[in-house]
């Protein structure tokens, strides 16, 4: 790609740590520019009008045009390439996970590594405490159903990683710090160690 | 397309209406075969086994194949098609619109929807009843960033309809039934008027 990319990102976020993993893998060179989640800096009028009106990073620069969505910025870097299939059924199979993945993953695993992390247990909501339980069971049914999926499989899809294993890993390979039990899914510890052996991995925190 | 296309769904379920809608704008004949979520259908033995081990509906069939996920399902019936640009820039932001959908729309707008017209207010467990707040405002807010994109442009991405658009409109023009008010959105409400009159077009209740 010929055009400047540049990630509107805070560092930690497994959303923002996606789109760097999808470049690193494709070889693509990305600037990176951080903004402190915890200090409202992604609410800024100015980040409101000219990076992201929906407040939220990661958001991937291309030359002037701005693409939200951490998975959507993964199509956009991975277009045409191998770790999008070409195969019209396994390209939905692609997508089918990785929109389970904000709907079913995310706000589980992510939220409670952010809830335990970040805001700390003590400083949490009424709202956000009474919906403890039942994030912690849909996000151990998210991981079980990663597990059966992976039973058998090297990858999400087909034989190779696709955007769907770097969606997905993101905030598995942190679930712990949420308080899952990665030991409790030996097919998913299996693959997050083929996926961080891929040719051009980067970690969370490189 | 010339194999069989099946949609395991519930009919009022605007997820459900999203794969109807693109095969229809399509000219795609879809068989229809209907699960009764209030009832538990979705969660059997035999569903799980056999169409979705994620235990939800809409599913697409496609010959012996499955589909979960309502935006991937609309995303393999449309590959190739106008409803997905052909611009690369285009179809990532299309992607975007879609995430965003299932993360910041679907989970208020589509689940104040179905607590009041299919559980009850008074049926919702604490854990729901608390976050009754949270979800009217973040619902709220997804309306106002969809009238505020909607200004000056037909449709959210490019000049005709695509994929984003269908997703959107699957619950946005039944918002009024989780108790939003679509006289609050203008632009909002003239882009669902110029999505019901696309060729082709279905209503949900069709």
């Amino acid at each position: 790609m010929s055009e400047r990319l540049v990630l509107h990102e805070y560092a930690a976020s497994g959303n923002c740590y996606k789109v760097r993993l999808t470049a690193a893998l494709l070889g693509l060179a990305l600037e990176r520019r951080q903004y402190d989640i915890m200090k409202g800096e992604t609410r800024t009028p100015e980040f409101l009008a000219n990076i992201n009106a929906n407040g939220r990073i990661p958001v991937l620069q291309a030359g002037d045009r701005f693409i939200a969505e951490s998975n959507a910025a993964c199509c956009y870097l991975a277009d045409g390439s191998p770790l999008i299939p070409a195969d019209r059924f396994d390209r939905a199979d692609m997508l089918r996970w990785m929109f389970w993945e904000q709907y079913n993953h995310e706000p589980n695993v992510a939220t409670l590594r952010f809830w335990s992390g970040w805001i700390g247990e003590a400083n949490l909501t009424d709202a956000q405490r009474v919906q403890l339980p039942g994030k912690r069971s849909a996000g151990e049914a998210a991981l079980k159903l990663m597990d059966e999926q992976l039973a058998g499989r090297p990858y999400f899809v087909g034989e190779s990683p696709t955007l769907a294993d770097i969606a997905l890993y993101a905030y598995t390979h942190v679930a712990e710090s949420g308080g899952f039990r990665l030991g409790d899914y030996p097919n998913v510890q299996a693959w997050l160690g083929r996926v961080a052996a891929a040719p051009g991995f980067v970690p969370m925190d490189a």
